[in-house]
């Protein structure tokens, strides 16, 4: 299926751009507290919160998910998400800890808020999906009520996550291009492969959310 | 109707939390090239590219539009989206006269690449709108093979803007709250108050997004 080759390249260059950009301008990672662990952030949750979780809401638009029995892509489904939801929160470790040790206040940017509500949401998300869609309590009347809400919270989380990129490598570029020929309004760059990063980001996610809502 | 009622007072909200920030911290309005002038770009993008914008988009969601001649209808959703869209254009007149006046480059921000863009769609789908939609020449045919990516595009531009409107907000805190006591990271009121104003418009968009494609 092209469509789905094409789609995975996108988000295969949405992670590759955020790794080359912390990589190459920012001296890459490491795990420590220090600048180098928040580098991980933004590779962990565009990988985690977009990509993987593009991938895992995905999985019942291919048409092999329309023939034979559905247990095995439910719980597909269900382990992609918790994967991704996994990254997310060593994502969210990373910069916490790095906030930690430089004595940086937590969750004050509307950036914060808005990403600690879509990783709330997520979280909400991914219990009430294991609860009623997975394990076996649930009448079909229950899920059939909830599926739609289901729809619903899973692509305005991933729209929720979008803002939170877009915002995010938004304020790092107006922290980290401050000072004399390297200023972010003199666009270097730096600042355009992460604007272009950004914007790859934004293209990746509408497309998914066509996918899923059309 | 009580839901229309509810979503108007979250749409006025939001512009009047706007209004309210822009004059209690930011000392008001004018139309001089000045830092004042820079004050109507969120207000007026705000009233514009999310809650007028959001208004016309609903027209057809009113029961009422789904009985009798449609023609009016038609005039109704193109003639507010052209007000949204002059709006947009005054919003964007003013913030770009203000770095005009203070030498600031135009365009480098990823908010500024994000902004531009959706301005341009939205332009794109009014033009197309109005050739295909309300001019008489279009087949029905055309007509309903356009329609579905006339609503999707119209969902993403509205997705857009609100990715703008937050990141916009965001740096808006980060360039005025920077020294001292009122650091954004201590999180003053003027950064309380303001980030609320952002999740406000993001609740407004998703409430409008779930109407509009449910
Ligand atoms: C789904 C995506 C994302 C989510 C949910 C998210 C969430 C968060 C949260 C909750 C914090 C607050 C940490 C604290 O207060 O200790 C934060 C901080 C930060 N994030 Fe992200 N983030 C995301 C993507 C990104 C990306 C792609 C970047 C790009 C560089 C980024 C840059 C930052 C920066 C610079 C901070 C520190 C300043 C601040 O608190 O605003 N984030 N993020
Ligand atoms: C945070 C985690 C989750 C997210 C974001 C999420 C997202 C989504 C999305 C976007 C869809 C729509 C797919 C479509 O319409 O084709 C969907 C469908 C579904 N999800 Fe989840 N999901 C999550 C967790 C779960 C879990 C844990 C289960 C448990 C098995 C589950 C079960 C289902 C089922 C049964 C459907 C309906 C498939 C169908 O009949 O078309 N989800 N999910
Ligand atoms: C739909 C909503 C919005 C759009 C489409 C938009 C678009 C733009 C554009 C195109 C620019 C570049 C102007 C230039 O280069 O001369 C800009 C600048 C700016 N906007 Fe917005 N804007 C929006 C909402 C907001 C909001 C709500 C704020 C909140 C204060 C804001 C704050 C700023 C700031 C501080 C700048 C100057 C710095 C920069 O270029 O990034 N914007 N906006
Ligand atoms: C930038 C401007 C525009 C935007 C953002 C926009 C947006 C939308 C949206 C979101 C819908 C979906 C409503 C629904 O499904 O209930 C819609 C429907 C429609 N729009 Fe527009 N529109 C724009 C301009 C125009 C113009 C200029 C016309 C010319 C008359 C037009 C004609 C229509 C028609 C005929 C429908 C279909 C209504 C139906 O049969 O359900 N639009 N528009
Ligand atoms: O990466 C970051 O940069 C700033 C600060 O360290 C100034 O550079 C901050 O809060 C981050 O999370």
């Amino acid at each position: 299926y092209l469509a789905v080759l094409a789609l995975s390249s996108l988000g295969l260059m949405c992670i590759l751009f955020t790794i080359y950009w912390m990589r190459y301008w920012h001296s890459g990672f490491a795990w420590d507290g220090t600048v180098l662990m928040f580098n991980c952030h933004p590779v962990l949750m565009v990988t985690g919160m977009v990509v993987l979780y593009s991938a895992a809401s995905l999985v019942y638009r291919l048409p092999q998910s329309w023939v034979g029995p559905k247990l095995p892509w439910k719980i597909g489904h269900a382990a992609m998400h918790l994967m991704a939801f996994i990254l997310t929160v060593l994502g969210l470790f990373a910069v916490f800890n790095f906030h930690n040790h430089s004595k940086i206040p937590h969750l004050y940017s509307l950036h914060s808020w808005l990403g600690i509500t879509a990783v709330f949401l997520f979280a909400c998300q991914w219990l009430l999906g294991f609860v009623v869609f997975l394990l076996p309590w649930a009448s079909l009347q229950l899920r059939s009520l909830l599926k739609p809400f289901h729809v619903f919270f899973g692509a305005s989380i991933l729209s929720l996550a979008i803002a939170s990129v877009v915002s995010g490598i938004n304020e790092k570029l107006f922290f980290s291009l401050k000072n004399g020929t390297s200023l972010y309004s003199n666009l270097p760059s730096e600042a355009v492969f992460a604007n272009s990063t950004g914007m790859l980001v934004v293209v990746f996610g509408l497309l998914v959310l066509y996918i899923l809502l059309a």
